[in-house]
């Protein structure tokens, strides 16, 4: 039995077509749209090309896009200024800084300074926080999370009562997804780069998510028949077959798992296209709220 | 082979009597001694007792308790006034609310009012992402959890690369517990109320801690030879046999886990002094925090 693939990059079309439905609706009731500034630093090839795909997603959408492009020697206190300056912008509603920043800018000290009302990334502790904590809710939930639970969701795999196991504890997924999960009522377990044998502890999963940014760790051995695998990892692999010469692979070693896995995401085209979705319906949310308060 | 049993009084005792030095040396250095607020609202009988051991343990290593003891018709206005008086008093370095509060007040718009750098008991969302997040700490770190892990340090027991697995996941123990232990490189599993077969995965947990408030739930049969057991529960069932008619039994039942576990906290005098001892710690790293900013 193979696995049924995830299609994120449909199940993203499908967010993106509904988000540009409400943009519609929100522009023809208070006559504004969305706004969401992302700003880059630098010239880094695998950050202009997220932050290329993030701006024409909001135009697809027509979410207003503010595009910021900061020479790599800038000072951290320029950006801050800069930042405080999107803060004030009533046209902006989320604020995204790609990261990573040069080395000579304090990153928490730039993502602290992003107004909680538009940090659309949810990276903000007081964000993670309430996404941790019973009966509180965070104003955005971090998009690749987000992503994650919304592929399962709309794949119609139920959550609650399951065995999640998360692979990876960064601030940016493991961590937050392992939050989601657990509110969602599954049981869950982070696995880490302490975890002794985690093959085994992986088995036992209804739920894998991926994230631990290791090229093909999890081996079709290692998966649960049946088992629902997101993999949420994006690695560069030699492939001189490629004109490029590397390919991307996930965490996942994606051709045995889908011979045993009930589902699983590809990469590219899983989880990636769903964080961007995300970001843009984090965006809208962020607008919905501002323009529903001040009307 | 009988577990060994963890002695939290004995435990407590000694970070009492190292507190207290230091508070000796704070107050010779700086002419000031911590002061804690305890505010109680209300005639429960169990708050009252909780309240008591507090301010008595205050007393006993030097540190200045400030006692508010406000009724149960208190409105949550004057609840709130109370709270920033304290925040504003330079002798008072931290603020415990007891709770639970009278249904008429907001108990989280009262803790959010509590000054973070007086928030001894850690519960504020800001606190807990800190306290979640990789290179991130919290001002504070909450006393139950904090108290669990100490109670595993001073018994010798390492956590890093150890199986895990927390049992409930309130957002005073389990959930600070739990991202506590994850970031002491522990494989951590959170097992609650949904969770299909629990005595499987606690079966597989090198250290457990239980805080799911079910008085005996965890059997002798669940616990894996040798594992590290620490009980958060305090439960009070009927017991004709006392003058009280009940008696305090922990999540785990005792009689049967030390015969197979490792290591065992007992109920009482378990981890409860542990909690106040931990509060006492807070506070005097609340005071030092300030008095070596202001001096």
């Amino acid at each position: 039995m193979a696995a049924t693939v995830i299609d994120g990059k449909a199940v993203a079309q499908a967010v993106r077509s509904e988000i540009s439905d409400e943009v519609r609706r929100l522009s023809q009731k208070y006559g504004q749209v969305p706004g969401l500034a992302v700003v880059i630093v630098g010239n880094r090839k695998d950050s202009q090309s997220y932050v290329g795909m993030k701006r024409r997603a909001c135009a697809e959408v027509g979410i207003k896009s503010f595009d910021v492009d900061l020479p790599e020697q800038v000072s951290e206190a320029d950006l801050l200024k800069q930042v405080q300056e999107l803060n004030a912008n009533p046209d902006v509603h989320g604020i995204l800084v790609q990261l990573p920043l040069p080395k000579h800018i304090n990153e928490e000290k730039v993502l602290t300074e992003i107004s909680l009302e538009k940090d659309v990334d949810g990276f903000h502790p007081l964000n993670i926080g309430k996404l941790s904590m019973k009966g509180r809710e965070p104003l955005f939930v971090p998009c690749t999370p987000k992503g994650c639970l919304e592929l399962l969701h709309r794949s119609g795999i139920s959550v609650k009562g399951k065995k999640a196991v998360v692979v990876g504890r960064s601030n940016i997924v493991g961590l937050p997804v392992s939050m989601l999960l657990l509110k969602a009522d599954a049981t869950v377990t982070i696995v880490h780069s302490h975890t002794s044998e985690p093959e085994r502890i992986i088995h036992e999963a209804d739920i894998v998510i991926a994230a631990a940014g290791q090229p093909m760790m999890i081996k079709g051995s290692w998966i649960k028949p049946g088992a629902a695998i997101i993999d949420v990892g994006t690695n560069a692999v030699d492939d001189p077959t490629k004109k490029s010469g590397y390919r991307l692979v996930g965490d996942v070693d994606f051709e045995e798992a889908s011979k045993v896995a009930g589902w699983i995401t590809p990469v590219p085209g899983g989880v990636g296209p769903m964080t961007v979705a995300m970001l843009l319906q984090n965006t809208l949310q962020g607008a919905k709220r501002k323009l529903e308060q001040s009307n």
